[in-house]
């Protein structure tokens, strides 16, 4: 066993044979020889941190994460306290937020989380959390907002002759984090095959914030290299590792789930009829989760071809639809899969690598882009209001769920915005349409289409009270119908106004809710 | 006197001479003979007009609007009722929206609004009225979302001899109009002159939605034509008027107002310092108000120099600093100007047409060009909240005043996204930093800097719990910080949570204000 390598046989057994266990992968790995005397354990990775560093790490919805450097900074933080400021792509997985979290390593976290035991401490103040679009953080951390990276982390599959790096399942923000960083930790991940190459299309807009345009003018065209350019002299320490991403939890589509998927894709086949759409729509984003997945996967079975992805998140669908020879192209910023799709995307790489596309996240969630490929955008909401604004982060309008991610970036630019959300929960004590949203994700501005379990509601061109009773109508779970529309025609009576509502009954459902348990009165 | 022309010597007095009242002047302006039978009166122009059909019109901030079609079509109305949807670029002058509300011809009116009678019949739900970022409109009406536009009105300078069109002093939506409504009637204005062609800057990205990228690279790359195309098929009615546009009013700034350019001016200048921008600053973009003018004017007099704006509307401001030499180039889609500075711009087209140019809206407020240039937005909020949120369209959180406009498109995509307010109105009785705003425009993800007349809060990379002790130290009025500050502390006891609030608190300022005209207990 080389004393190099980190790993836990994440999903029950190493994934590679005896043929490893010496150091030959270093070399294997490490194509530049200068660097090879930076091969280290994690345990002395982490001793390169100090209290108040600002650290950027690799990692998006779970994907090409750190596995070793910052699981190893948790544990000698619980010994040698210290605090920093951690950014990342998006999520990352192995529980690493939550261990980073219990040895109180986090003073700020930056721009996305999905980790229970983070959040957690987020909402009790404990650790700052800031939320950002997904698009964004590059241009702040470019912009000098944040102040300067002390430490980058970032999973390659190997490093190049020229010092460049291949990443792996995720690009995220490490472009700008290997640009910009004082000091590189690499972890190298040799679960993930070098034939990764040449999935990845990294592209640096030189010269921020004076830039020249991105000329990605379709999902699959590639503008930019294949390797992640970096000063070798930065790279502080290099450690290795076989342990793979965390795997998606696939859950198994329910009744509501099926029912929101059939009313999207109803609306979707009367915009081809309309005219308004072909029957290869448009690039295709969908945010993460059971609901964008199973639209995804009823396209297998539907008239629609040739479909193309510019989204976020790779999912276990996009691979099935590739397959089916259904999707043409898809880009992305990572590939997060179930266990099971994980080795097929990992056994195919030479087929896949003609198909998809990863990017760094400033060009995933590109709003230039997005609005000149005219994308569709799925994301899912906690809960919408009568007139179409969107709450999709904060439960009863104070508590952080996960974070707005990509959704503003795609919802505002989007050629077509559609939120989905379940018309009602807890035995229906929980209307998900409610008279005002509490926090305001997305406004009446960037919501096109709502879709939930009971129907649709078109909103494009709609003024806010033809909204309402659009979406009281198509959208809301019939226990609560009656009491959106008596709510809405009050407050036009009381008030008027271009949104009527009454400020002081606007918030009532929330309050019932939180102190009976339901909305319902 | 030509019977076909018309004309109301707006400013006083008719700006042409003899020489023009014969018909010479429209074979000046009209170079395709097989138009000139189109001439025409408006009167009979708004004969054409059919109920329930979708109007596009020329327009943006007041300039290039509509100055005889759409006034005889409200003199008409009144004899022969008749409903329709009008679509502009952004406000119309010469109260128009008045006389087609007064003449109840707006079944629909959208994507942006400043006048007081029409606002009125917004707010008592008399007409709809579709808020939208001024750059998704050309996205709506090319995606087919509000129907097939019937007639177009533009205003033009002279037609050429292919047919196209030479706009007047904004574009705004004309280009997607010409090119797709049914039926196009022109108001040649002789009040501009000819010598206007070339400021333009005509771009349609072709092939709705699957579009090439745009190549503005810096605010003065002409990136299209002078024209705008039209198949003179199309072209059903020509009309001729003299009729300047309706002046902007410049007010002298206030103290408060010198208040908040002097914090935002100390903002650039610490920026400067800590090297995150240069002397010369970045693109600018300045929402139309007497706070932004006063921000640009007081760069007159600042270090900063080769200046340049990529914004929706020269004001006065803009021409001030193009005179003084600190600004180098200025790109928007309209021009809305105070009557003498009108002159001087009609009178010196020559000289400005090297350092201005006017574009369609949708690129005028492009997301992708707004990021790749790395812009600085200024907008104007009515109130924000402690968390960051900002209310820019919505009094009380019911009643409409403008509209969202272009601040979206800015905001969200710009490289700082600043928003001024003052802190405090009707003899402090009104506070405009509040617990949580009741109709969010902007949230905490879009907005960095906020600067009232107290001082500025400096937003970037901060958690909301972060955000709002910046906010209320810097921002608010002393009258409210305590009170503010109870609020968040009691709502991060009772609640806690990312964002903390209290729900059945939360706009307890408002209602009071309401009820009792003032927001203090």
């Amino acid at each position: 066993m080389n004393k190099f390598l980190s790993h836990n046989g994440y999903f029950g057994k190493p994934i590679f044979n005896s043929l490893f266990y010496n150091d030959s992968f270093m070399n294997n790995r490490i194509k530049i020889s200068q660097l090879l005397d930076k091969v280290t354990t994690g345990e002395e990775a982490a001793k390169l941190f100090k209290d108040k560093m600002i650290v950027g790490t690799s990692g998006f919805t779970k994907a090409g994460d750190s596995k070793v450097v910052l699981p190893a900074l948790a544990e000698r933080a619980k010994k040698e306290p210290l605090k920093i400021t951690l950014i990342s792509g998006a999520s990352l997985g192995h529980d690493t937020d939550a261990k980073l979290t219990e040895a109180k390593v986090l003073h700020k976290r930056m721009p996305f989380q999905v980790d229970k035991t983070l959040r957690t401490a987020i909402n009790k103040g404990e650790v700052l959390f800031t939320d950002q679009h997904l698009s964004e953080t590059a241009e702040l951390v470019h912009g000098g907002y944040i102040g300067d990276i002390d430490i980058a982390i970032i999973e390659v599959a190997a490093i190049e002759e020229d010092g460049s790096l291949i990443p792996t399942t995720s690009v995220g923000n490490s472009v700008s984090f290997a640009a910009l960083a004082k000091q590189i930790i690499l972890e190298v991940n040799i679960s993930i095959p070098e034939s990764i190459k040449g999935v990845h299309d990294i592209f640096l807009p030189e010269n921020y914030p004076h830039r020249n345009y991105i000329p990605v003018i379709a999902p699959g065209v590639r503008v930019g290299r294949t390797t992640i350019p970096v000063d070798p002299e930065k790279i502080v320490a290099i450690v290795f590792t076989d342990i793979q991403d965390s795997p998606a939890d696939i859950a198994v589509p329910d009744e509501k789930t099926i029912a929101i998927s059939q009313h999207l894709t109803r609306f979707f086949e009367e915009e081809v009829k309309a005219g308004r759409l072909t029957d290869r729509l448009l690039p295709l984003q969908a945010g993460i989760g059971k609901v964008a997945n199973a639209v995804l996967t009823g396209f297998k079975d539907s008239n629609f071809y040739d479909l193309t992805m510019y989204s976020e998140v790779l999912q276990d669908s996009t691979f099935e639809l590739i397959d089916s020879g259904k999707l043409q192209f898809a880009s992305a910023s990572s590939i997060t899969v179930s266990k099971e799709c994980y080795q097929k995307v990992m056994d195919n790489l030479d087929t896949y690598r003609e198909k998809i596309l990863l990017r760094p996240q400033n060009l995933s969630n590109s709003p230039g882009i997005i609005r000149r490929l005219g994308v569709i955008a799925i994301n899912t909401a906690l809960e919408f209001d009568i007139y179409g604004n969107v709450n999709s982060t904060h439960v009863s309008g104070t508590h952080i769920m996960n974070g707005i991610g990509g959704s503003g970036d795609f919802a505002r630019n989007s050629y077509l915005s559609v939120f989905v959300c379940q018309a009602a929960s807890k035995s229906n004590r929980l209307s998900h349409v409610v008279p005002m949203v509490p926090h305001v994700d997305h406004n009446e501005h960037d919501v096109d289409i709502l879709v939930t379990d009971q129907g649709y509601a078109d909103l494009r061109g709609l003024a806010p009270r033809e909204r309402a009773v659009t979406i009281i109508e198509n959208c809301a779970h019939p226990d609560y119908k009656e009491a959106l529309l008596d709510y809405f025609n009050r407050a036009g009576e009381v008030r008027g106004g271009q949104t009527p509502h009454i400020l002081s009954e606007a918030f009532t459902w929330h309050i019932r809710y939180l102190e009976t348990g339901s909305m319902k009165s």
